[in-house]
């Protein structure tokens, strides 16, 4: 017989409720408009009601528990704490204590970027590992970090920025501050910037307005097409990237590194340099150990998966 | 009523036995020739007396736990595994199931960077936390990671490798064949070669035979005394230990960082520097949150401490 969770991905624009097989399908999801819902209990009974009505039409009796990834969460205390940029609702948010108070199973609640991380730990590809690290490259960069089957998250609760993890200490200016975070090579900004230079040494620096709608989709389409100058951008970004993951290894010695998000559908034009430059820089007692993967799970699906593997691990 | 442990340091010259009260108090030592013991019999009945004779001489009918901290070792199966270089016995051995049967406690074999931090959490400045790091300055750097009250040993078991996360991808060449470690900065040998570059910056290149004798102990002497050239060592070191510790900071949001060993005992010449570059490079999410300080274990007990906290905290 077949077990079921629940996976509830908070975002600024919808929050999707989703019924989760525990092999991994996602049976079905509803979406809820996060804006209109401006008062707590108003916002709990609108996915208290989303949950029963994906268990009646599927005809699911029992979950086994509920999963939350939320912005500004605090997996210690369950909550997304007040002031949250993104939700209509701006005191904190008790999510575990009122979930878990109507359906008697239990909750968990953290971060998107340790949802991931937990979604490829049990239904990707980290089934069956105790030690992996999930980055997620997007407009930022997200990580997650998985040591003995648990995620880690610190004395602060907030632990795996390794986005923020400094690799050129006299590079390119990063948002949070400081100077050459791996963000701002690996990021879909920090690929553009990338393509900009290569662009610019090669002799064809882009026009004001092409640089100004340029995309890190444009350059993974072009990279993956062998585009040199899009190669050259992608190469840099596995140099830099290379080095952040083999920094990484020294901490954790992870079994695997998962990368996700939207740059990494360049495929190839990614993975080849950077499992070049990862095996380069990594130290010689971990070479030919640790695997840099992309994701194993569907994109569409990840912050579902991920949610409903947060409730999963709980003990 | 007090309770005692035993920590044995296990070194190429030395094999240390040492009995621990739970306040981390080291009641008495007693001293093995290691290179004496060729066979595993002999060395495992060596430190058998050696511990029985500690515990009439304290006149101590129990003890609670072993710890073992010894070069080499392989923690998940409590063993020193076999070819170690410094030790007279080259076969495999299985130090945790052999002392395990001859005293009935638990025995816990790890190496020494990670006995370090682990007697930082029991008896030095780490108690009460659940997250730290310590870092060991000498002729390389050893680090341990704390998370959740338990040493990071990793997919490998190899894992807390942080004097080789690269700081500087364009700097010195470490002896592991990748440039710009952190231990190129910041261990004994590092600090020298700040000194040696400090001088000839400021127009005082040392002789040769100066530079072949130079030690860190001198620089750190003369940095304690305010000498310019010292002092800028030191701020070197701080420099890139301040990344590199900031970037650790992003994986695990300890509570602390603890510094310990030979190049640590320079104290504020090493200090201010250091925490004004920490807090510079750090996240802004962490700043304010993450002490960085010297350990609060004397260094000639760090070791035997270490070795017996190893045992306290399995489960």
């Amino acid at each position: 017989m077949n077990h079921y969770s629940i996976g509830i991905d908070i975002g600024g624009t919808n929050t999707v409720v989703g019924l989760v097989r525990d092999d991994g399908f996602v049976s079905k999801r509803l979406s809820l408009p996060t804006q209109e819902y401006t008062t707590t209990p108003a916002y709990i009974s609108a996915m208290d009601e989303a949950i029963r009505t994906l268990m009646q039409e599927q005809d699911i009796p029992d979950i086994e528990s509920i999963g939350i990834g939320a912005p500004n969460s605090n997996f210690y205390e369950g909550c997304i704490e007040e002031g949250t940029v993104n939700l209509p609702i701006k005191e904190r948010i008790p999510l575990k204590e009122l979930m878990e108070s109507r359906f008697g199973v239990p909750v968990v609640v953290d971060n998107d970027a340790n949802a991931a991380a937990f979604g490829e730990l049990v239904y990707g590809g980290g089934r069956g590992m105790r030690h992996l690290i999930t980055m997620t490259l997007g407009t930022g960069i997200g990580s997650g970090i998985v040591v003995d089957g648990k995620i880690v998250h610190g004395h602060t609760g907030t632990a795996g920025e390794l986005g923020h993890c400094i690799v050129n200490p006299n590079g390119r200016m990063c948002g949070c501050g400081r100077q050459g975070c791996i963000e701002m090579y690996a990021s879909a900004r920090g690929i553009c910037q990338n393509y900009l230079e290569a662009a610019a040494q090669a002799g064809a620096p882009l026009s004001e307005s092409a640089t100004q709608t340029l995309t890190c989709q444009q350059v993974g389409e072009a990279a993956a097409k062998g585009d040199p100058i899009a190669c050259k951008a992608y190469d840099t970004t596995a140099y830099w990237l290379g080095i952040a993951l083999a920094n990484a290894a020294n901490f954790s010695a992870p079994e695997a590194i998962f990368l996700m998000g939207g740059p990494t559908h360049a495929g190839e034009a990614l993975m080849t340099p950077l499992r070049k430059y990862f095996e380069q820089f990594l130290l010689f007692i971990y070479k030919g150990k640790i695997s840099v993967q992309l994701s194993h799970l569907n994109s569409n699906d990840t912050a579902i998966l991920g949610s409903a593997a947060l409730g999963k691990i709980s003990e």
